[in-house]
């Protein structure tokens, strides 16, 4: 980090770079294992001390981008987040997309389906939620949890009420192939996917944890069932680590984001949204021939209006 | 203003008196004449250098009000502008509201609407819009179009499709009658209803239209249809006074905002924001003894891990 403030162009090539190092856009080879929770990259102590400063610099440059995403009503970009419980998925949305227009930003938390939810196909809730052009949406979990929750406790796949015919032993390969190609078709109409896997470290979690049960003020966000499911922290992260090898794409790319510093973690976060609107074409509208003349025209009548 | 920054206390008690100059809760005896749009109250030049930063501590007062909100889950507010168009509903939603947790809040823009929504009645759309428990929810627009450009325009109301027969003379004190209706039931159930109209005068708006026409960058924000609009402006303002009356209550009050000057109608709405959710029993939630025991247990379990 230098000691002036960057332009807009400097913030993006700088966030593209820096995101770039967490990102996963060929899933095949990917090893979850490779991937420390603990990573700050090349960042020092000295760059921890100044990390409110660098987030707030991309919350601007964010805030910038997205006015224009806004006027222009053309793409929309969704992000997905995904993570263990205390990963900080909510803090992530807090500190990284505070400063938006809330007119042009929304969040969705998808927890356990409704009834009703039960009774479409898995995709249904979400796809209802998705952000209109000129929006960003985040979904706090997401489908993916249909490879992740789903996957690690097979008896809720059991309770969705699918014809017990289409229930196979292909049904996660399926899974897989129905979150690409519907994730495909969305980047193909103008929707731009980038998912987050905030990545804790086992041990991590545990400390959280111990916090929300020592301060009395964060007891409420403490659920006895999160501690249960640490028993099966294995067979999530095998689920993560498929989740990833099969969906990563060039147009839907994950970032496996290490999560064990919660100032690490949303600097990276900042950065690749940030990466992800500079890709875009923004500009605000531009009129044509034809609606500059009704322009003139109205600024004529307004100027001879009577008192 | 004073030169400390006071406590919240400080800042709520001042929000209230600051934003009850401007409400309404009483409509029967309201006279919109009487309301100048380039009111600056008792604010004087020095104060207008520092709205700025008065709106950075409200919004800030906005941020930590609304994180209870959202912690607590109980209560829901909803924030409802109305205005002539370039009254700045849009600048006011972005520059008060920017700030606030994106998860805890959410925007909805009411245009003309669509044939689906024509097959309903006319709360539908915004029924199904209303914010979750522990959410802010803003209409940039409303159902109280159904008494503004619909009553001006009664060619509307005729597409409407409604059976002739339930169309009579009656038809706009029974939709202010149902409104309030709507209102208090919300209320009744834990939505908190703030109302404002900013009040902009036709000449400042004759102003904020010539400039969107001699700027570029903001060409795309101008609507020929807008200056046609003026031609109705009485019948809006008669409209807008009567609306005032028949719907304006204790529990859902009115906020009549001078919106002449922008940064004079930012800090009312801010101030009215702050004082609707500070004068809720807003606080994090507390847990039981049950929820103690289960908590220690947790924390046992946690510490007895192997490593």
């Amino acid at each position: 980090m230098s000691d002036t403030k960057p332009d807009l162009a400097g913030i993006v090539k700088m966030s593209r770079e820096f995101a770039n190092r967490h990102r996963v856009d060929k899933g095949a080879k990917f090893k979850l294992g490779k991937c420390d929770p603990a990573d700050t990259g090349h960042l020092d102590d000295e760059d921890k001390r100044r990390a409110q400063e660098a987030l707030a610099i991309g919350r601007e440059a964010l805030a910038q981008l997205q006015d224009k995403l806004y006027a222009q009503d053309r793409w929309s970009v969704l992000l997905v987040f995904q993570a263990m419980d205390a990963a900080g998925k909510d803090g992530v949305i807090k500190h990284v997309m505070s400063g938006v227009n809330p007119q042009g930003c929304e969040v969705h938390s998808f927890k356990a389906p409704t009834t009703e939810e039960l009774d479409h196909d898995y995709l249904w809730r979400c796809a209802k939620r998705l952000p209109e052009r000129g929006r960003i949406g985040i979904f706090n979990r997401s489908y993916y949890e249909e490879v992740l929750v789903v996957k690690v406790h097979q008896g809720i796949l059991a309770a969705q009420k699918l014809p017990p015919s289409l229930v196979t032993k292909r049904v996660w390969d399926e899974r897989y192939e129905d979150i690409r190609g519907f994730e495909r078709y969305l980047s193909r109409n103008g929707t731009v996917v980038r998912k987050f896997f905030l990545h804790v470290s086992r041990a991590e979690q545990k400390e959280r944890f111990l916090e929300r049960i020592h301060e009395p003020e964060k007891n409420w966000k403490f659920s006895a069932a999160d501690v249960r499911e640490r028993a099966y922290w294995k067979d999530y992260m095998a689920a993560y680590e498929t989740m990833i090898r099969e969906t990563a794409t060039p147009h839907s790319p994950w970032y496996v984001v290490p999560a064990d510093n919660k100032w690490y973690t949303r600097l990276v976060v900042a950065a690749a949204v940030v990466d992800a609107l500079a890709s875009l074409d923004l500009h605000y509208p531009v009129i044509d021939a034809k609606q500059r003349v009704e322009l003139a025209a109205a600024r004529k009548s307004l100027l001879a209006e009577k008192k």
